[in-house]
Order: C-alpha cells, then sequence, then structure tokens
C-alpha cells in the first residue's frame, strides 16, 4: 500500500483455517461445546492475524490449563444484568472472555443502532485477547468503538509507590476510514509491554531508559534485572491516571476484580480472574453522514502522513497501518509460529489426545 | 485533610461572589445577555477555585476580544441536532463554549438517567475551561463524567513528523466517592502544557528532557527556544495516537474543526473556532448501587495510598486530591490573582466602561 508494506512476515505461515481448527478442536477436548470453540478459536486466530503474537493462540495452553483447573467455566450461562435502553452490564458467568465479549460488543452495536451509543461492562469475565479485537468489531458495523480492561496481572504501582497495584489496562478505539484502513489504536497504559522486555533480556540488549524504574526510583535498563523494578506509565502520572480510572470503570463499577483483588491467571489458573471490561460503540449516522465521516477520517489520515518527518523518519504512521500491512500479508500466506510456540502446540496437542496441527 | 494538605494559596485571596461579579458585568458588557453572563461568570471562577487558573478568568480579555471582533457570537441560538435516546450533536452557534458544554453536559446527564448512558457532542463550540469541569457536573448527578476535545491550538505533529496538526487534546474523568473527594483525572495529551513551559522561561530554569524535542527530534531543554521545537506527547506514539482519536471523535465525528482547520483563538479573534467536545456520562445506578460504587471508589482510594513510596515521596496521590485541597482552600478564602492578571483585568475593566474589581 504504501512503500513501507515489506512483507513482514515469511510466507510459510499456518493457514488460517488450519489454525482455527486446531484451536477449536483442543477447546472441544476440555468440553469447550463446539458453537463456542469456533467463536473462541476465530477470534483468537483473528488476533495473530493483526500481529498481535502474544494475545492469540499463545495463550490457548494457558486456557487450557485454566478450564482443566477448574479456574474458567467451559459450559457457562453468559447473562445481561441491568439492561437499560443505552448501556448494560454482562455477567459472564467466568466464561472465556471471547465469548463474553463478543456478546457484550454484539449487544452494544445493537443499543447503538436504537439509542446512538451503546456502553455494555462484564464481569466475570476472562482474558479475551487484544483490545482492538472488540473496537474493531464495532468499526466495521459503521460504528467508532471503544474497549479498555483491567489488564490480569499487576505490574503497575501507583505513580510514585512501590507496590504494584494496577495493571497496564489497556484501551483500543477504532475508527473506520473508506480508502484507507480503519484507524486503530490499541495501547497499554505503560511506555512498554512486558513482553517486549523478555525480548531484551533474550537478546542481551539493554532497555532504553524510561521503561522501567527500580525500587529507588532509578532507571533499570537490564532487562534480566526486570522483576527488581517496575513499568513506567506513559507521562508519570498521568498514564498512572488513566490506568487508575480504567480499573475504576473496567473493573469496580462493573463488580470486578480491580487493585489487589486481580488474580495472574499465568500463575494461578484455579482462581475465577473475575475479569471486568467495558466495549462502547457510538453510531456514526447519528452524528454524520456515515460516508462523509469516513472520508473524513481519510483525509485526516492523509494530512498526518502530509507532515514532514524528522530525520532518520521515513514517513509518518498512522495508528493501525502497520497492523493493517501485517493483516493483508498473513490472511493471505498465513501466520509465522515460532518453532517454541508450535513446540507447545504440539504437546498440548498430544496432552489432549487431539491431532497436531499439520 | 492530609500532612501535604498545606494552604497552596495565600489566604488574602479575591472572593468568588466579587469575581463572578465582575466577570457577569465585563461579559454583559458585550451584550451577552444577563442570564448567559451568570452561567459562563460561574463556571469561569469555578475554574479559578479549582486551581485552573490558566483556564478560568485569565481568559475573560481573549473571549471579549473575540466577541467584539465577531469571533464569539454573543446572541446564540443553541440547537440540538440528530437527537437520539442516548446520544445527541448539539450546534453552539458559536456561544461562548462554557454555554454550549453546559447545555450539553445537562442533555447527557438527562440521556444517562433514561438510557443508562448520554454521549453529546458538539460542533461551533469554543474554549469551555479546563476539561474538569465539565466531568465534575457529571459526577455531581451520581455519574461517572467523562469529557474530551480538540484544543484550541496546535502544537504537536504526528509522531515522527514536524507540522504541528495536532492539538494537546484533554481528557478529564470523573468518578464520584464518598468519604474521599472525586477521583479526577484532568489530562493533556502531551508530557507538558505549554503554560509550564512560559513558566520555565520567566525563571530561567532548563526544562526536563522529555518535555520538548527540536526539530532534529533531540531533548530541547532551553525553554527560550520553545518556539524552535514541540511539545512531546505521553508515551510517544501512544500520546501522538490518543490526541488522534479524540480529534477524530469530538472533531471530525462532530463535524467540528480538527488538523489544519484549528483556529488558535489567542492569535485569530476573529474567525469562528468551531470548537468541538464530547461529554459522555455513564449512570451509576445502571451498573451498581450508587453507595456501594462510591465505597469502592473510596476503597480504591485507600489502596492506591497504603502503597509504600519510592525514596523522596512522601505519599501516593490520587488523581483530583490536589485540586481538592486547592478548592477547599479557595471557597473559603478566595481566589489569588497574581499582579499581571490583576492589571490586565483592571485594564479591561476600564476598556469597557465597568466598575474595576474592588
Amino acid at each position: 500500500m504504501t512503500e513501507t508494506a515489506k512483507p513482514v512476515v515469511s510466507n510459510a505461515g499456518l493457514g488460517i483455517d488450519e489454525l482455527k481448527a486446531f484451536v477449536t478442536r483442543a477447546l472441544v477436548s476440555v468440553d469447550i461445546p463446539p458453537a463456542d470453540a469456533v467463536q473462541v478459536a476465530a477470534l483468537m486466530v483473528e488476533a495473530d492475524a493483526l500481529g498481535s503474537n502474544a494475545h492469540g493462540v499463545f495463550r490457548l495452553p494457558q486456557y487450557v490449563d485454566q478450564i482443566q483447573s477448574g479456574g474458567i467455566n467451559p459450559r457457562p450461562t453468559i447473562r445481561i444484568l441491568n439492561d437499560k435502553a443505552g448501556a448494560a452490564l454482562i455477567d459472564g458467568d467466568n466464561a472465556l472472555g471471547h465469548l463474553v465479549m463478543k456478546r457484550a460488543t454484539e449487544l452494544a452495536i445493537e443499543k447503538a443502532r436504537q439509542c446512538g451509543i451503546g456502553w455494555v461492562g462484564t464481569r466475570h469475565s476472562n482474558h479475551a485477547g487484544p483490545a482492538q479485537l472488540y473496537a474493531r468489531m464495532a468499526a466495521e458495523q459503521e460504528m467508532v468503538g471503544l474497549y479498555f480492561c483491567v489488564g490480569n496481572a499487576n505490574l503497575l504501582p501507583p505513580w510514585g509507590g512501590t507496590e504494584v497495584l494496577l495493571s497496564t489496562n489497556p484501551i483500543a478505539i477504532a475508527v473506520p476510514a473508506l480508502k484507507h484502513p480503519s484507524i486503530v489504536l490499541d495501547m497499554a497504559t505503560t511506555n512498554t509491554a512486558f513482553g517486549k522486555i523478555r525480548l531484551m533480556a533474550q537478546r542481551n540488549e539493554p532497555m532504553p531508559e524510561g521503561w522501567m524504574i527500580d525500587r529507588q526510583g532509578n532507571p533499570l535498563t537490564d532487562p534480566k534485572r526486570a522483576s527488581e523494578g517496575f513499568l513506567v506509565p506513559i507521562g508519570g502520572p498521568k498514564g498512572y491516571g488513566l490506568a487508575l480510572m480504567i480499573g475504576l470503570l473496567a473493573g469496580t463499577l462493573n463488580g470486578a476484580a480491580f487493585g489487589r483483588d486481580v488474580v495472574d491467571y499465568t500463575k494461578d489458573s484455579k482462581t475465577p480472574s473475575n475479569t471486568g471490561q467495558v466495549i462502547v460503540a457510538v453510531d456514526i449516522s447519528t452524528f454524520a453522514d456515515v460516508q462523509a465521516f469516513k472520508q473524513g477520517a481519510d483525509a485526516m489520515w492523509d494530512v498526518m502522513k502530509s507532515s514532514p518527518t524528522l530525520p532518520g523518519v521515513e514517513e509518518v504512521r498512522l495508528p493501525g497501518e502497520r497492523t493493517a500491512h501485517v493483516y493483508e500479508e498473513r490472511m493471505a500466506h498465513g501466520i509465522p509460529l515460532g518453532a517454541e510456540l508450535r513446540k507447545a502446540l504440539d504437546e498440548l496437542a498430544d496432552r489432549l489426545g487431539v491431532a497436531r496441527l499439520r
């Protein structure tokens, strides 16, 4: 699409359908109803197609572990509580998060069609993949989508503090365009994600200042010492404030976990996480002609692109631009799985007695 | 309230009522209807009481200049367009922004009572004071309030670019508590505000790295060279993304200015700014028992406060905590006006032929 649209992945990726079928049979083998398994598999593979490797199929072994340990309910009854014309609270009955959030997003879109706006919160939900999945779902329906949630591990102290009481509570906003891809922001409220730090540690590379601080408040740049410090929120107290407000809205308001209640399911697969999430759908046609709005988004894309750049910067990027390239590539050529993940999925298949990936 | 609650202002402040009366007579003298002038004056002085000095009475001479130059309409007809049960678009008819936003916030609250949620956007509005004013208005009505807008001056290039195409597009979120003050985040999407840089320049102090970069992308720390560089968004590309998405939602979606259309009214008092804003009210009772939720907010306040602190940090602060102390102090003892502002207001009074402040 542009000069920077170089293929980001190898062409030897695993077929989308094959990967979906694998996730489906793994989930069905641990008592997830087939119709549910198909839905979850589609969303998990969609996450990988969007390049969100750490929130896609990579999580399957953990989910299976939670289901087998009683930490996730394979046969949930997802219920709508406190239903109003424009807003509702959903009790996920400790289902896989994707099922809860898919239902929540569909409901928010339905409400937005009627009322101009739909705001749906969840409680007793679980990890549901990358934030952008659900914001994008709204954008595909002529809506603006906003999503935010309480993350599943506390990694951040309040600003000036040393006890990790906050997650990196992410936020996603998706705006549909016409000739350009949707403009989609998907961000944590910290300067970096933990996954990047692990990568630096593997590569023996120092972290830039600003990613982490140690318990004295000094910059921490050795990724191998990550456990001795904390992530730094974006803009210091501002990112802390954002993480806190998101927690109050997606956690406290929904009756979901926040603060010391948060359960890190990667360390505790037995305790229900009581994850809280919020999806907001804004009906574009309530405010503008839909085509005209999408053209306006295109125009703003072009305006940002037209900016001269700093030395060494090839061009300005829009939020979601790189993701759109990755998605196109992966939908055409499949999803590349690292050797380690492939091995983990093979072992999972053997343990569950289902056919391995081809 | 706590050990850090030292009086922030002198006890010799100007009385709240006296200041309101002054703003009212100044506005009436330039053809603002008295009932409107009273409303605007109350909100402008409220901004000062909240410690938001740069967004309160300080702006009066500019507003008057705009009204006298035809840049603001003193006799507007504010209309509701595209009204749906939960969402609406308001055309401010180029009124003073406070009038537009007060109407928008009241409408959002009304809708939230009916639908669980109210989302109201504005176009043809103007600068309306600090973001927190309207979020707080919702919080006083058992709602969570969210506000964001397109700022009135482009100060930020897209990430990696060098053309200032974005404002510091601020966001405010207000959550009511019970025994503690409301938790209120009010933040720009940049690491610092321009006002702070001007202050550093006055004091001949260097800025910390991270506030600004120059046109080569290097840190700019001399505040006197501010015009040679750009503000840095929080979290780099993340803050840029936030500013952009806020612009699309408060500007483009509402049919308001964004990007190259933004008018800096401090430099051009004749051209209507077509400011766009969004206020969202979330009805707490749709999701939770209101008292229980407020207690939950209190509990989260106490949890954050209970964190041990970094060396040199006395205690963790909550968003809005310092503001609550300032507010209490100023409501009791009045608002301190700097000599320069006092002089500007006296000159304004003389020019308008109204009585000076006492």
